[in-house]
């Protein structure tokens, strides 16, 4: 069993790809809690995985360790996946909400450092990167869509001012970063991007830390998973169940 | 296997406990989609299942189809649950929303009706009793709490008026019946209430028929399950999702 959780290159998903291919190769189980390998090259190491007759697990990837990857598997028999809809960068929650107070971004992303969730290089986050990898993850377990981040119709946050959000707070409305996919006759289609959203929203209602998917489906109508507030114990925790998940199937 | 779908009386569990009962003790698997079973009876009939080596399963009693008691069971290994919060009764969340916008509550009530959600008495929803029943149902099983509804604190929304309702809403909060359970060294505190929240609060998000539980873990936080705007087929569901897991546990 390999548990990968080394530092990658988010733009590549190495080194972490060839980590995982390796251990795949030598037969041997594989979790891991990064997300670029799941958003780059999740189908060619999901065929090593069935071809070496072993598991290959990523809870952690997208919301830590609330239950969605395992949500399908394990609790949705014989439902399809036909889309999703999610808030799932936490950067951006806590930079939006900063400008609700009437600071600036460059503030919300220093508060977003300081409580340790934003890359010293905050673009990432803010133009949408980091949500678009997690979309394309997604989309790649649930729909078997074969995509990169680059596929994501991707607008970011970064021209988003103050006045505007003060302004849209005025009329009971606010912003966040959206995932969304939907299964078409034509592909996958994939976004990602600041919506306007009334505050009565369940999307809207998404602060700080905390996370939401919703997943579409064809037998059980929308159904999500919501996170609320998590620290890296969680991230954690998301490696521990696929662990004792990986020892139930043996 | 015997699938326990029959109407019955909220205020004792049966007949649905007593077919419950005689199922199991013919050694045959049960599925039920009645919460008043698991809300009155639960630790007794766990028991009956238990020593007939047979599977007792009830998805659908608590947000139907949505993963709930399976989630527990499958997603989050080792956690221990240690409370809850949830918004749990779609007519009250009806109810308040028609206030919102002016109404009575006898208005909200008959569109809680009309869309087929409310009994023809309602009081057992304005009142908090339905809530209740899933909040012992809940504490039954995830916390062995060997409740009843009786033993949930229950202050329902019978006499909120639209007055105050768009009080609130000049305050930019609205009201929720909230359902909460907290295991405490003193024994499970259970309680069913109409609460002011803000509105960007997280269950203030919940309408109409969509439901929301959060469940307090020692080592995953706050995770929870959200469900928007399902019907009778997400009940069937939850009976089918059970029947499935059924069927790989044999």
């Amino acid at each position: 069993m390999v548990v990968e959780l080394t530092t990658l290159n988010p733009a590549s998903g190495e080194p972490a790809i060839s980590h995982i291919r390796a251990a795949l190769a030598r037969s041997l189980h594989v979790i891991t809690a990064n997300k670029g390998p799941i958003a780059h090259a999740y189908a060619a190491l999901a065929q090593d995985a069935r071809r070496a007759g072993v598991e290959f697990r990523f809870e952690s990837t997208v919301m830590d360790g609330a239950p969605v990857f395992n949500m399908v598997r394990h609790n949705l028999p014989g439902c399809k996946i036909r889309g999703f809809t999610g808030v799932l960068n936490s950067t951006t929650n806590v930079v939006i909400d900063a400008m609700r107070s009437g600071r600036t971004l460059d503030e919300g992303v220093e508060e977003a450092q300081r409580i340790g969730i934003a890359e010293a290089d905050a673009s990432f986050d803010i133009e949408g990167w980091d949500a678009a990898a997690k979309t394309a993850a997604l989309a790649n377990v649930l729909f078997d869509a074969r995509v990169t981040p680059l596929d994501v119709g991707r607008r970011g946050i970064g021209r988003l001012t103050p006045e505007r959000v003060l302004e849209l707070k005025e009329q009971g409305k606010t912003i966040r970063l959206v995932s969304r996919a939907r299964v078409t006759p034509n592909g996958t289609k994939l976004r990602v991007r600041a919506e306007v959203l009334d505050e009565s929203d369940v999307l809207a209602a998404v602060h700080g830390t905390s996370s939401l998917l919703l997943l579409d489906t064809d037998l059980m109508g929308t159904v999500g998973t919501v996170e609320i507030n998590p620290g890296v114990h969680q991230t954690a925790y998301g490696v521990f169940s696929d662990l004792v998940d990986i020892a139930k199937a043996l």
